[in-house]
């Protein structure tokens, strides 16, 4: 019933290369099915004005797709002069839900910026971001503590998202790029390894949802969190 | 033991002023609490490109915030070249979510447009935006209706919004300002008439939360929502 | 003769109504006729760079139109990127047309920015804005005088303006928008109290005019900030 | 007294030389003393949306100083961004100032752009770009009379400017840069040759003033624009 | 000598791997050492208004880095608000060198666009970039040529780009980043497979040279830009 | 053959004018043909922030082109809100290029801007900036060292650039804009007075070229930048 033949509890696959770029403290290319997101951590032993003398660390997000990354070409956004609504509010909750994952006086008066830029796209990709960008986060904050700079891990939980929606009428875990089209309900899920929640957004799409839909999402929800966590550990434990 | 000594689950008082501008085909201020919002709806006989041709009618939002709404002075984000994240985003909100009630076919091709422009702010601005929004579209498709050149009700079912969070560990319902700056979780529940959801938001803020808790935020928001309606209603019937 | 039967010397009825938000320092709604403007003062304890150690106080002003306080719906100028010219030849006028009423030894090394918002527009916006943003200011300053942070008024003479204009061949007092977008002639004056001039702006509209007709405009222009003035004071004086 | 030791109601040396650049259908290096303006006319047969299909014509300024056109070097508005607050004042004065001694009937539905670059300043910038752009606009105008293209003479009275104030304590003709920046009253006025008034703007700039002052200054604004007008005759009848 | 070890004349590793993005009507990802762009060509069925009704084709490109491309992070050029000095040369460059290889009769009133993205940055990436966009452009036009709706190949002749430059007084072939940071003269030379120049930049950085050095220099980039081409032909030939 | 009846090697009739504007340490007026730019030096003293404690100086340039210096009008950079991709290009090649005839530590932690405004342009208006720009920071300089602020001489050796093409199949010195538009190939060269290389740019517009014809236009560069030398020279020993 779905496009790509996956059952309803069905993400798609998910790898998570890490180390791939030489310049980052931290990176990793994470593709989920034909999503394409490189993630690098960049380390910088300075903070923003608004945490200045706090003691506190800060990470923050970027997010962009090439202008290619999708089904027709889209305008570059430093051509269009600013970036879009939608990279502004997708490159918040990037940040806002990684540093709900951090112990940020353990992490001591430093600042990490993760960018995360879509390569290809297919559905997904603030999802495959913030999933992707805790591992380049992880890799970044390991040669901290390699270092000694840092003490007790400030990372005390992972984070994972996931999106799930109302797919020709049924609740459908990691929506693709045809299924996110014509969802008539859309959600995003993002968690951290214990279960806990950090931000869920649900909004309709053409048509509202009840409270039993909510929590058939979210069931879904748990079930996809906790295979990328998963894959996480796998892949920053090497 | 809130701030303002309201009992956990109750709201503001709230107001809805209407007609309150001579120019706009519709307008309201609505006050919820200390949070003042001057709503008008726009009228024109065209569309944006992306619906030209379709027969749909389209409803769209725009944000702002007078420079000294706030405790302290905010730049004027005309001076400062762009509208900010924030505002992007919550006007962005305000669309998709007056969408969401709305019979685009019945409408017929014209724009509908709401401006949302807080006076005084104390908490809880999106959602009074919302709340208030429907007002004025109300008040502009009745006068559509009045004149013929709409036949059916396009308003299928009243949009209003409210936002619930843990302060102080409580669930509470309508955080105003000093809640909001306090709050561990914080979340905006925009929902219709009828009890069906349109978009959920919920943010960790320094603390994460567990389904149940999210459970009772989304009871309390019911609540809210079920006088905001009625609210509405008296308003608009008059 | 007059599109809204005023006689040629007659005004619209003028209200000003004070501490109409709860933040800024000192505010007013004012209305001249169905033009209504916020007025807010903010004051700040730092001045911009250019006058920083002269020991001498700042007085600006910022001017800006809900986008449908006009009969069809302007766009927003945080949307378009950028304040327009009529906005910033607007505000620049405001804040240089208080500033004469002000002793800056008096004030003492601080600032304070007039905020003058039109919520609905009939003509005369700019005169209106001096005229409360006098009244917003005086507010401001009253209370650094009631906590002793300035000793001397540095409020020396009130200021007030008024629109004047050759409408139908008739020098008119205080246009309306009707009249104001027919005018061959059209007219800003800036004055004290004490009948001084502060800023004179005749512009021909289609129309050139003679010495004569100007200084008919002028004896209008005394009579209507005259009744001003009084406004002032009685709405300061409470 | 005079800084320059002129009289009080002596212009400085005024030259008018036309033809300076091969491209341009109009032009001229306007020199009021140290004041270089270089003014250009551009015509083109096409007219800005908001006139097209009402078969009159449109006259528009813009104006530019070269960086390095002041005592100390100013930062380029191209570079800025954009074209700063007093930039976007002259030009529209300078556009609006032509315009009123424009016959749009008789121009025909065309536009012509008048360009003026301050090449050197020494004060009075905008009255030098209002007094030579009227004689490059002149010279275009005889070319499309000399086709053919226009019968009718659609510049029906000449339009020039100057600047007076009020300089230690008296009044004063064609203010420059030293005068200028002490001067406690500043005034900017726009006349036609048969002494029309086109645009009076006086400002206090740390003193107000009396109607008998601001009389005197329109006196010797009288004497200093018939002096113009005859040097703008002499330069466009060769 | 060289940093790396290469003779003077030696290029560093290249390799080009086609079609890497689902999307793009032809991409590659060129890896000269540790400089990595990724190439791809947009297909439209649409050209620019400058080019519109001559019947011609128009290829043009745009370039970007990643913002952790490089040693340090760079600011996103979408964030800054605009597209700085050197990128703007950049893509200019690549797209004015391309269009020299392309026949724009045959190719038809189409447009390709190529985007070069940097990866990793190591130096050299403007030359990078031209040569793999040489590959996406060839495969999009093969595909242009499988369906007919090309029938004679627009791809006349192949273009490749190479740096050299004098780096410790030795005329040294394709610099990487230490040797570009340090180099005295810095050169790149965009040529056809037939030998032809296209496109000749020499600059002093730091030291100025003579006709003799200049012609050490072409000689080097002879010898590149053979072997590039030899590259492009097997990745293009599969 | 040539459209101006020139011989093949012949440059246009060149004149410098100095010190004509009376705000700019240094200034001249260089005419080539109808190509007419003013250059002025400012000085001033202090260094951007990546030169600031080298006690180095620093050379920088601005280019831009008044609107109607063009057979057609352009518009205004600073109305289009930025400059555009060639005046960047230009501007970075002027100060680049000014920058390799100066010693910096003799210069001394200063800077010098040199702004190259076009007041007509007939092709070749960034070669004419070159070689005027180095006139006005010579002048700049020589008062400089007259005051004692600066003891060595920092000019090493004069800077001055041509333009030289193919056109109609031949090689040309110094291309006038009838020829810029239709040759084949185009270079900019700019040398020393000692005729060591600075920066040599050749692109194909619309042909390739070989070697040979790349040798021949250095020799006609030769020739020009000679004769461009001694006239720079002249006009800065008077």
């Amino acid at each position: 019933m779905r496009p790509s033949g996956r059952s309803l509890d069905q993400m798609r696959d998910v790898t998570i290369e890490t180390n791939v770029t030489k310049h980052a403290e931290g990176s990793c290319m994470i593709k989920v099915g034909d999503t394409h997101v490189l993630c690098t951590a960049t380390l910088e032993e300075r903070v923003p004005p608004f945490v200045k003398g706090s003691g506190l660390g800060w990470v923050t997000a970027e997010y962009g797709m090439l202008p290619r990354s999708t089904t027709s070409r889209m305008r570059r956004e430093a051509t269009a002069g600013k970036q879009g609504g939608r990279t502004v509010e997708i490159q918040r909750l990037i940040g806002r839900s990684l540093r709900a994952g951090v112990d940020r006086v353990a992490l001591g008066e430093r600042q990490i910026t993760i960018d995360c830029d879509v390569i290809q796209a297919d559905g997904g990709t603030r999802c495959a971001a913030i999933t992707g960008g805790w591992v380049a986060l992880k890799l970044a904050v390991n040669k901290l503590m390699k270092t000694g700079a840092v003490i007790t891990d400030p990372l005390i939980d992972p984070v994972a998202a996931v999106s799930c929606g109302i797919y020709a009428g049924q609740s459908v875990l990691d929506l693709d790029y045809p299924e996110d089209s014509e969802a008539g309900v859309d959600g995003n899920f993002i968690m951290t390894g214990s279960k806990k929640l950090i931000e869920v957004q649900m909004s309709a799409e053409g048509q509202v949802f009840s409270r039993a839909q909510m929590n058939e999402l979210m069931d879904l929800a748990e079930k996809g969190v906790s295979e990328l966590v998963a894959l996480q550990k796998a892949a920053t434990s090497a």
